[in-house]
């Protein structure tokens, strides 16, 4: 994995006590396309977090095996909420999401369903605590990734 | 919440392109300070994602309140990861862990719990579906993010 820039890093602590803090802020707002994608973009941070983490116990940087599992849980739990992250108009401005996941619904379904599927077999291996598998099932989950990121997200 | 810049958006989105690409690209690293500290910035990216996620159903700016729940599980599968995501010597350069850490274990150990303790009774309050007791419960747990990030992390 690429080295984190610090400034990173700040940004992220910054998100991580705006979202504590601002926990009971403000009063109930109506459901938007902006609260769509900003709720989109929380679900693919965490998603990221865990797959660094992974990777991290994977690859042997952390002797935390006994953590793996519950990444995987979560990862799955990310999987089965896929689908309903993307409500039509939620390609704000910020959005990096193509109207492609719009106009071919069907296809676009398919690489969420295999990012789930993937998702789901991960956590079930992962649970069972035989690391080469967990490798094998989330190199499987990663390929899944690109699913969406190549034909349904702007190039960065 | 403040708005996401573009710009974190891009390297949020770059860290989980990375973060899957890399899954199974060379062989394993030996755990070390620096993997120690990468995954802990992993994890808290996750958690910073999940609390965003929440505040999003809590606050009603999207309408998927069966999906917290599962934020909650995860946010309470990192609480019990939490105490173990500390070694000594991962303060390493880019981190802002103090060195308070090591220094005082026993009071630092104590803030962590109050952490783990919150998230665990998140998620059991939110399995439930009440969604006022789970902004309550939200709100209580917030307040123990502010017991580390107060004392024993750099400032911003």
């Amino acid at each position: 994995m690429p080295r984190i820039p610090a400034r990173f890093a700040r940004l992220m602590a910054i998100a991580l006590i705006a979202a504590c803090g601002f926990a009971l802020a403000g009063g109930p707002a109506l459901a938007d396309n902006d609260g769509a994608f900003k709720y989109r973009q929380s679900v693919m941070k965490a998603l990221a977090g865990h797959m660094g983490a992974a990777v991290g116990i994977i690859k042997g940087q952390v002797d935390l095996k006994g953590q793996l599992a519950a990444h995987a849980d979560a990862i799955a739990g990310i999987g089965k909420m896929a689908k309903d992250i993307f409500p039509k108009g939620s390609n704000v401005a910020d959005s990096a999401a193509l109207p492609a996941i719009w106009e071919k619904p069907d296809e676009f379904a398919k690489v969420v369903a295999a990012f789930e599927g993937a998702s789901a077999k991960f956590a079930t291996v992962a649970s069972g605590g035989d690391m080469q598998a967990a490798a094998a099932a989330f190199g499987d989950l990663g390929k899944t990734c690109g699913g969406c990121h190549q034909d349904y997200r702007k190039k960065n």
